[in-house]
């Protein structure tokens, strides 16, 4: 079943201790869809300036994501840059340049609007409400969030994830959502804030997933090198909410099937830790579903005890 | 089979934000002695001075440690003091008294050399030898090790550790002796200067197992409540190796049967875990085996997928 994806589309500029990149094709929902796209029929929602290049469309729609909600507006596309430390466990921005990101105003396609699964990547959170009461026939429906929002845009926020099935949110950001430091208490108290199931993402480290009154732990992939970091936590989304949309999963009673779930977050870090292998978006011009499913199996034997 | 523990026996002082203690048991041989002894007979090897209590004593020996290796002299016992960071992930060290330690010289009491299993807590590297070269009858050696050593006595400790079986030590130790910040290429590294089997310890995160080509990663225990985390990784030592004693684990061929190291990395973090939940030694006063038991099967529930 189709998935719709929203969020930035995006070219960045990356500094790795790797190598540097000037421009590159990026951002959240590129990432989220080329990911989630190896699990599910994917439809894109973004917007870009009139400089976005015809092999980048031609990347997307190879992968059978639909660009039918790309807009494609006068101007500039969203241009990012950054630098990564030397253990690439931080990074700083040198440029944010929103171009015609600042007047993203998502109207979903009539095509899209029947679809049942959401993904809503890190935009205001008033926008990523507006999406969501376009689609009347959601099943699954959840997103991303990030400081700038949790800080600025508190009660918007509140209210737009008050109607979510899922947040996917990093560590630090659950911290600050929740006001509480210790990581249990924490999810317990964004789950009341109506996410049911909450992942909690810890770069290097893996993730966890808090459903009902569960939680699961997966750990990070041990990558031997780490090319580039940008866009993993989106590949992790785009591997979670593809690998549910793919099976079809849906709430029974309020709640998502644990095991599911489980292999949900899984298939996220496998995600995750494919993005990093290059720059860019790069690992997915070859990765196979077989190599994934491979990786899926190397979780397995490097976890599992008796 | 009975476990040869030999490192610090200290008071300590500590402040958390849970609270503050002046002065309490600790020091890491106490707290590798007290994990390991649920799960096999322990002899600890260790110096104290004059002002050592006797309620201590009837601690250690009420838990079936053998203290005939525990040196009592004139003069004041190892004395350290430090203050946790707000989140506990950090510690800045207030005062280290070495006292009596200062002189530590260990020499086993006779009935101590035949034993098969020997951990070495964190002390001089070539005392750390000495105490091997008086066990004939070894079957399982190892120990941790830290920065001070590594940095200021790094022949003396690659001596030392190319006898060992297993090495545990925390991430960045593990990068600081091998040189490589990736923990794959570390831990490949490390396993070439003798010991097979690698544990990297992360703190909150968990750690990693490496042994022969493979690879086992658990995730660290989610507390509610982090009191004092001092001590944990001593008790993650203690119930790895007390566990693999107790099962009588021994290599063949030179390698560890890899399911049985596995379980001893479960039981460590079972151990580190019980220890963060009160001050000092205190979770030992009252902790259970079925307790122990039933965290392991936590980590199953927390960590299976299928």
């Amino acid at each position: 079943m189709s998935l719709i994806v929203v969020g930035s589309v995006a070219y960045d500029g990356v500094e790795t201790p790797h190598g540097k990149i000037d421009r590159m094709l990026g951002g959240a929902a590129t990432y989220i869809s080329l990911a989630a796209a190896y699990f599910t029929p994917v439809k894109l929602v973004g917007i870009v300036g009139d400089d976005f290049a015809d092999e980048d469309v031609e990347l997307l729609a190879s992968r059978h994501i639909d660009l039918a909600g790309l807009e494609r507006v006068p101007g500039k596309t969203f241009f990012w840059s950054g630098v990564y430390s030397a253990d690439m466990n931080d990074r700083t921005t040198l440029r944010t340049d929103l171009n015609v990101f600042a007047d993203f105003n998502p109207k979903l396609p009539e095509t899209y609007r029947g679809e049942p699964y959401l993904l809503l990547g890190n935009i205001q959170p008033a926008l990523q409400r507006s999406v969501q009461s376009q689609m009347p026939q959601l099943k699954l429906a959840g997103g991303d969030t990030m400081n700038y929002w949790i800080h600025d845009f508190r009660e918007e926020l509140l209210e737009t994830i008050a109607a979510w099935d899922f947040l996917l949110i990093n560590d630090s950001e659950a911290r600050q959502l929740s006001g509480q430091h210790n990581l249990r208490r924490a999810a317990a108290r964004i789950q009341g804030m109506g996410p049911r199931t909450l992942v909690v993402k810890r770069g290097e480290y893996g993730a966890v997933l808090f459903h009902g009154d569960g939680h699961f732990m997966a750990p990070g992939y041990l990558l031997e090198d780490v090319f580039d970091p940008t866009g993993a936590g989106d590949c992790f989304a785009g591997g979670f909410i593809g690998y549910l949309a793919g099976r079809g999963v849906q709430p029974s009673g309020g709640n998502l099937d644990p095991a599911e779930l489980r292999r949900a977050v899984i298939y996220g870090s496998v995600m995750g830790s494919f993005c990093c292998e290059k720059f860019g978006v790069d690992r997915f011009r070859s990765l196979t579903r077989a190599e994934i499913d491979a990786r899926f199996r190397e979780f397995q034997t490097c976890t599992a005890f008796v």
